[in-house]
């Protein structure tokens, strides 16, 4: 991930930045890079509270040139969705798979504009090519923290990882929720739930309800604690 | 997409909740809730310039209980990793498939807790799971706007449609590739870059060089005209 460097162009609002370093600290970047940044900005960042590692060790270039000089491939990112650009334009889901492909073999650039412009022509024409987050068409500029976040998550995202089950929860026998249908059953017949003795429909109706909650081990054993500390009021 | 609620709980600082009503009108979401906001806060974000539309519209309630009422499934966001929970955890990968589904049907609601504590046992019982972001253990708590933005991107996110080209470059014909190739190799010719004068070797290098380049069509005529300008400066 120290392959991918987060170039801000022309930063000028030192809380952005922060932001920014902030969602690079969580996804585990720490190659930040300011072009041009307001200096009252940059110090008003580093200065912050919990301003962590990521803005110590941002660098400051003059260029956006030598800013990217190390890097193999350029990408611009921008909100632009249908203007006619000179550049290949790539949604941020395919992007960052192109992006992580990339990364195996040589550093990336990842170059996010000022808030108020974005990235200029002059800097555009330093990409390979641009990125655009999947931004309403209406609103599509985005806050300029919330939209490193997002690239540095679609780079690190990883589908596998989430499908793997958490926990294993273990599901409860068919014993114990037979015996929860039973202590119900025997605490409705006490409370007079059933209209005709034997009301077969409704005691069928009850063992279907309890089936559908699909209970988990520990969670059968705490009803079957519930229903017997009503049973014990209720018939003693 | 209205379907979704956005829930912050107890949320503190105007900026956060500005952030979170923005990444909701960048991806096409337009109901926001407020559980026990700090008044002041939420009173300087709705007078926020460019507050907004879901600014406007977003409601406040006393209660957990009462913001998601309406609501068949409740999804709390988390930055806890391993510690053991009550409840099932998801990455947010898999959770943003998950909520996807459940949205076909009915309202789901997505809590975000306070700066500083995140969402509280209390809270966390209205929850049916959990969702965290893939952050890294060592600073998994995230900005609230930037955690906002990630859910809703992970939502609405359309690998699909990042697969669609966005535009259809026209590579150059072979006849064009060609003649550039001719026309680079007479100016080397005149330049003396061949040290003899056959050189077939460094001939075929340079139409491979050529070929490389793997230009599309428009590029190809400015590079012929190009080649076609030197040449001129250069034989007159």
């Amino acid at each position: 991930m120290n392959a991918v460097r987060v170039v801000l162009v022309s930063p000028r609002n030192p809380l952005n930045i922060g932001a920014a370093a902030r969602a690079m600290s969580n996804f585990g970047f720490d190659q930040l890079r300011l072009v041009n940044a307001y200096d009252v900005a940059f110090r008003e960042a580093r200065s912050a509270v919990n301003a962590g590692a990521v803005l110590e060790g941002a660098r400051e270039f003059a260029t956006l040139a030598e800013a990217v000089a190390d890097c193999a491939l350029v990408v611009g990112t921008t909100a632009i969705g249908h203007r006619v650009l000179e550049h290949p334009l790539r949604r941020l889901e395919l992007a960052g798979t192109q992006i992580r492909k990339k990364l195996q073999r040589a550093p990336v650039a990842l170059l996010f504009g000022s808030e108020k412009f974005g990235l200029s022509n002059e800097e555009i024409s330093h990409c390979h090519w641009l990125l655009r987050i999947p931004t309403r068409e209406e609103h599509g500029s985005m806050n300029l923290g919330q939209a490193v976040a997002l690239c540095l998550y679609e780079i690190t995202r990883q589908p596998a990882a989430a499908k793997a089950k958490p926990e294993a929860r273990r599901a409860a026998t068919a014993e114990d929720v037979e015996r929860i249908t039973e202590r119900l059953t025997e605490l409705l017949e006490h409370s007079g739930y059933f209209h005709v003795a034997e009301d077969a429909p409704s005691r069928l109706k009850i063992r279907r309800l309890i089936r559908r909650m699909d209970l988990q081990a520990h969670d059968a054993e705490v009803w079957l604690g519930i229903l017997r500390q009503i049973r014990w009021k209720l018939l003693s």
